[in-house]
């Protein structure tokens, strides 16, 4: 059995993933924005540390209406779009079809569950640096691996054909034994840092290096961990450990939360900040410091759209 | 009997209370530190709502060690200056001298005690619109009364002749029954807005018209209120929503830690945040918002220090 991939949203990750699996010969079928015109004619373009590709012609489309309906659908949106995602899906959809959501944050599996109940619904967690580094052409820099987990209705057979698929792509294809425990996991790093670097407006070396902000990404990480128990995700305290001693040793990093600030774009506050607090809160912690990030974010937000619809009208 | 009066940090309020009991008739010895050579020449002028005045020739100093020993000691200096206290205290002191702490913060008071156990202390809260425009020169805008409480050691008949000596010189003197109350009731105030305002570089207004931050500071406020409680100052909640409602009929209004992180001066952290934080930690009540904002405002700090040192190596 050959695997149909669709890809939609074809950035900096799944540009890349789609890519790879194109040039190793599967069909793949990616949905395009403001790039369709571009890739139409010239291809997509992947430099990458492990030998440069290109993927032309390429099966690019502007509106999943019409792409063929697919069995392996990979969302690689940022997580702001996914109010399109019910509607952007349902001409991609088979009764078999399987959808990944290589998205940040948590709560995103179970949004789609609720308009997708019979739909294979599957996690993905990206361990990449690439960037978009103009039309149809992305950088990878380093790293790669794809982890992915089960949200509901496992279908092993398809999910070892993907496996088979993405290894022969040369991307080491993990399978999460707990998508729940390795999204928690994934926002461990992921709340104190994305949202730190903007709130002070600073990059994760500095942070690390000033004692009053080390301490408190150290609390933060250790809320995450007790709003992740109490919703059933134990993790091991050893674990926020690793992470600081992950950090230390990482060159200076702005996280993708502090690029779309930087670049005046929306920022994943919900996902990554909004739904966890919402789900620690229902079975009864609160994370407090998570939580005033997240208004301060909402704050910087805020105050970026406004300056936004301001340029808008001037 | 005449009360002798010392004024240290003769600057936006300092030197406005002195500069009344002054213009008022009273002995009030003045020091100063980089303004000296000019007020000892021009005297100090006061523009005030309440009619301009001038005091000149004016007893100024440069050092406490010149100056004679007085009933009372009005300390108005920034509480980052605390660490000399004691020093320049000790030759303005006589057997029945009285120290009036008009700061911002908590435990001061406390501080002040352990070098100076039996002397009488006092801790004073100005409700005061006026700036230092110029060298000897201030603008008072608006308001004016001073609320002064007893720490330790009270002296009832000198407490009565300063209230005199204070009315008749233009300035309401409220005594509050309890001082750890008082002091508590203004960081409900001050722990929000001052530190908020610095975090997310912006005003109260701002601060207030966005949901987000506007829920923070309620946050916030409930968090002092408990701990407050948790040290034995029990303020009613309804001074919560009191404040919130004063804070919507201000004018977009920088406190003054943001007009210290605007000036790139050192900010008030260790009064206005560390020392309430540790009191209610002592006291059973961890301050989890407070202490986050705590963090930030360290963090901050220590990128104006490597910024301020880097401008002076330059």
């Amino acid at each position: 059995m050959k695997l149909k991939y669709a890809i939609i949203g074809a950035g900096a990750i799944g540009g890349y993933y789609g890519g790879r699996l194109a040039h190793a010969g599967n069909e793949v079928h990616f949905l395009f924005h403001s790039e369709y015109d571009y890739v139409k004619i010239h291809g997509l373009q992947v430099d990458s540390v492990m030998g440069d590709f290109s993927v032309s012609p390429i099966n690019a489309y502007k509106s999943t209406s019409d792409m063929p309906a697919c069995d392996v659908v990979i969302v690689a949106l940022k997580s702001t779009q996914n109010i399109h995602l019910k509607e952007m899906l349902a001409p991609l959809l088979h009764e078999n079809s399987v959808v990944v959501l290589i998205q940040n944050g948590l709560g995103l599996e179970e949004e789609l569950s609720a308009v997708y109940p019979d739909t294979t619904i599957m996690g993905g967690m990206a361990f990449i640096c690439s960037s978009r580094v103009g039309q149809g052409h992305i950088a990878h820099i380093d790293y790669g691996p794809l982890t992915v987990g089960v949200h509901q209705h496992p279908q092993e057979h398809l999910l070892s054909q993907m496996k088979t698929d993405f290894e022969r792509a040369k991307v080491p294809l993990f399978i999460a034994p707990d998508l729940k425990v390795a999204r928690w996991k994934k926002i461990v790093w992921n709340i104190p840092y994305n949202g730190l670097t903007v709130a002070l407006d600073t990059a994760t070396d500095v942070i690390m290096k000033t004692s009053s902000s080390r301490q408190l990404v150290k609390d933060m990480m250790e809320e995450v961990l007790a709003g992740a128990r109490a919703c059933g995700a134990v993790i091991e305290h050893e674990f926020v450990n690793n992470m600081l001693e992950m950090t230390d040793k990482m060159k200076p990093y702005s996280p993708s939360m502090k690029l779309d600030f930087d670049n005046g774009r929306q920022m994943e506050i919900r996902a990554i900040y909004s739904n966890p607090i919402r789900m620690a809160k229902q079975n009864g912690f609160y994370m407090q410091k998570v939580e005033m990030l997240e208004q301060q974010l909402l704050f910087i937000q805020s105050e970026m759209d406004k300056k936004n619809s301001k340029n808008m009208r001037s």
